[in-house]
């Protein structure tokens, strides 16, 4: 009987082991490119990837080996444990390399930087990058780079099956799990793996014959599209401020990794229209314009040429929005307004289905139709009231799951805050902290973690809390809460 | 043909302006009474008293006369523009004598101070306070207490009847406007106003009996009950720090402020246990409690005497969660954790139908039901889950109005906040400032306008924007927004 129930349990848990090791078998293999490049270059920290890689394979061996008669089929609670359990495991495994490599990181700073890595934030507790290893860059922009089309995935196929904070919206036939449509989920996940792959070699060869060293353009070139943000000198994507072509160019894939996926492979399947007729994208480039000729006007009044306040308003916006986190200069030197408007655009992030984090742009324009129908009834106090969104009806399911997510954001990033603060941080650094790792951009506002900061001052215990914000907040935060209900482990 | 549009127009107007009128008259007869203290102490601002007096009378005078033969009849359109009119007007009348009287201050200053103190925010731009003349201390009692008695009556009569933000939920009979129950409605109004007027006398009897001078119990009495939180003192009600039997009744009064008046009716009527069946009622005292244990526990740790810690956690707690705003310590130099602590408090507000602003109890409650909702939804993704709240079943469009609210009630701090910003106020100024008048509690955070800090050196520019938080705030913000919709005027 006991043993029964093991076994029961074994079946339950044994496809999700399964998954996970397919995903850390990609990650050793990526990890054997900068392990290669060290090798190439005779440079020390080749013995460290070794390592890494070899203890993520025996990892990966064992969990394939005890799983090898399991057929994989997950239903959608497995799922929400694939899911959350892919993120933790991959950024604890990533982190390896800089734990036993050159930069010696304690275990915690090491977590830090690949869950920050991982997620796409980019927030850093390494300083003088530019004499880091060039395996270590590179491992830096490719833990982003997997980061990033993870996240694209995710959006594409698993959170709107999972119905996750609104995101049936983005329901098509890639998020139907049933078997017919496999061949079709199938495809859509090459074509963007396709895409990703070939914007990725686009910025690179740009960002080359741009002026940046080849290894720079390769890692910049990562880190722009998965709207990562981590850049190869301590200055950020400032070490090239005297470069608006690149900064131009930053921008432009920055924005390129921010819009949804889905809609470059109709793009490319002859809708040549799709981009320009999405709500969502809409509403991204109205905000992005706005902000950017705001700023600039304001820069201008405050003496700034015109076309130097253009060039590090669009960077330093788009970076923002994008959740990207590159930073060109410092924004919080701008006067207080410009630190109060960086401070709102922290939350915004892109487009679903994309690989920039935050709210989404698509939820506030949920949120805006809910607030006009709001002043319709109480202007006439009866009648109701139908919103559409990018054609399709909002069906209360999708409102309540928009507001829902809406609220958890809020309450992670203010409990997140208060935490913080208790560890002794200021007002500014914790509300700042935990918006930027929730919303996964990066750097925060102040001294410590601003634009030109570093995390590393930041007591142990904060780090870890930022992590949990971080991942929170890449898996939409729902995904993780709804396991911590009583409900998930009854059922 | 043009004068019958002009004679239409006429109509739908006179009766607003007649309602108005009378407010004016009750605020007129108010007036009078610092005006008589001024007399008897032969004090030079009894003239100002009596020329503000005057201009008041005059003004109702001339609106009583035209309208005379009008009779009153409110439209809901009609009923939204009195509510917003009425306390834009009545603030703007009441600022009379301080632009006249010995302060001097200027209008910006004085309409500041008035439209601070009739919406019971509390933020003051007066130093020196305790050199006042009686009678201008007195004035900035009353405004606060009738600014209180204004805030129920419309919580329980009008903001229900109109749909404002979920308010529905508070639907009595005394919100029913139809003749029927009229005669209904005057006995809760005339029970409110005994109520609030029992609880005040008792309040200046207990400061009293406390050791008080008069004039400081009687105004004590009054901005206390108002949750408003002018006090007689630059300190505030830190010039009772040493007589810790006056901060306990301190607050008392203002935590019987901030419950819901119509369950003190109903005690009187005979349903002695009204108020400990309230859910409204729990969710206050379990957050009170909760976070007076906490702060007091983290206040010893600091190395604090227990009961002093108590003291003034509760104290200043309670001050700012009912949105009264009376300061007995700088709370802000209790460590970072104790200032993220309050700038969160001070969204909170006590329950709907008190004299407390904020977001109110019952709109945290419903979003939590909401939360607690979504999470079920996603453990199985099918079937309605109905939530109820004190007995009724809530209905979409009261979940809708509440969450619309909650949103048009971060914007509207945001939007204030950026404009702050604008004008040159630092981060925390400018984000504390903005929450601290859209939730009419006072004081906001850092070393300017903080709990020690008084709002005088703020730019003209920047009051304006704050009369205008407040008064949004204390109008449950969508009251005003809904004059700004073009199908307002297209009726």
């Amino acid at each position: 009987m006991r043993e029964s129930v093991l076994r029961e349990q074994w079946l339950n848990w044994a496809p999700i082991l399964k998954v996970l090791s397919v995903l850390w078998l990609v990650l050793a293999v990526f990890m054997m490119v900068p392990w290669l490049v060290l090798v190439i270059e005779e440079e020390p920290d080749a013995r460290a990837f070794a390592l890494s890689t070899g203890i993520v394979l025996a990892s990966v061996a064992i969990s394939l080996l005890a799983t090898l008669r399991i057929t994989v089929s997950l239903k959608p609670w497995q799922m929400f444990l694939v899911t959350t359990l892919s993120w933790v495991s991959i950024s604890t495994f990533a982190s390896l390399p800089l734990v036993l490599g050159a930069p010696q990181l304690t275990f915690t700073n090491a977590v830090f930087e690949s869950v920050s890595a991982i997620t796409t934030t980019g927030s850093t507790v390494l300083s003088r990058i530019d004499q880091l290893s060039d395996g270590l860059k590179l491992w830096r922009g490719i833990m982003q780079w997997l980061g990033g089309i993870g996240i694209i995935v995710m959006g594409i196929a698993i959170l709107p099956f999972l119905k996750v904070g609104g995101m049936r919206l983005f329901h098509t036939e890639s998020s139907d799990w049933s078997d017919k449509v496999m061949p079709k989920t199938g495809g859509i996940a090459k074509a963007t793996l396709g895409i990703y792959c070939g914007f990725t070699l686009t910025a690179m060869l740009a960002y080359w014959l741009g002026g940046m060293a080849p290894l720079d353009a390769v890692v910049h070139a990562m880190t722009s599209l998965a709207t990562g943000g981590f850049a190869n000198s301590d200055a950020s994507f400032g070490a090239y401020a005297e470069q608006p072509h690149l900064l131009w160019l930053g921008s432009l894939f920055m924005l390129m990794g921010a819009l949804p996926f889905v809609l470059y492979i109709r793009v490319l399947r002859g809708a040549r229209m799709a981009l320009w007729r999405d709500q969502q994208v809409h509403g991204l480039l109205i905000l992005l314009a706005t902000v950017c000729l705001l700023l600039t006007l304001w820069r201008m009044w405050l003496g700034t040429p015109p076309f130097e306040a253009l060039t590090h308003v669009v960077f330093n916006v788009i970076s923002v929005v994008t959740t990207t986190g590159y930073a060109s200069d410092d924004y919080t030197l701008w006067g207080p307004m410009a630190t109060v408007a960086f401070f709102y655009l922290t939350f915004v992030g892109g487009c679903s289905g994309s690989t920039a984090g935050g709210m989404k742009i698509f939820r506030f324009q949920v949120a805006m139709l809910l607030l006009v129908s709001q002043l319709r009834f109480l202007n006439h106090s009866s009648g109701v009231f139908v919103s559409r969104y990018n054609g399709q009806t909002l069906t209360d399911e999708i409102t309540r799951g928009v507001v829902a997510f809406s609220f958890f954001f809020f309450l992670t990033i203010a409990g997140l805050a208060l935490g913080l603060s208790l560890m002794g941080l200021d007002f500014i650094t914790a509300l700042s902290g935990a918006a930027t790792a929730v919303a996964n951009v990066g750097p925060g506002l102040g001294d410590i973690i601003g634009p030109s900061g570093n995390f590393i001052p930041l007591p142990d215990a904060a780090k870890w809390l930022l992590c949990v914000g971080m991942l929170m907040g890449r898996l939409e935060i729902l995904t993780v809460l709804v396991l911590l209900t009583p409900m998930f482990w009854r059922r």
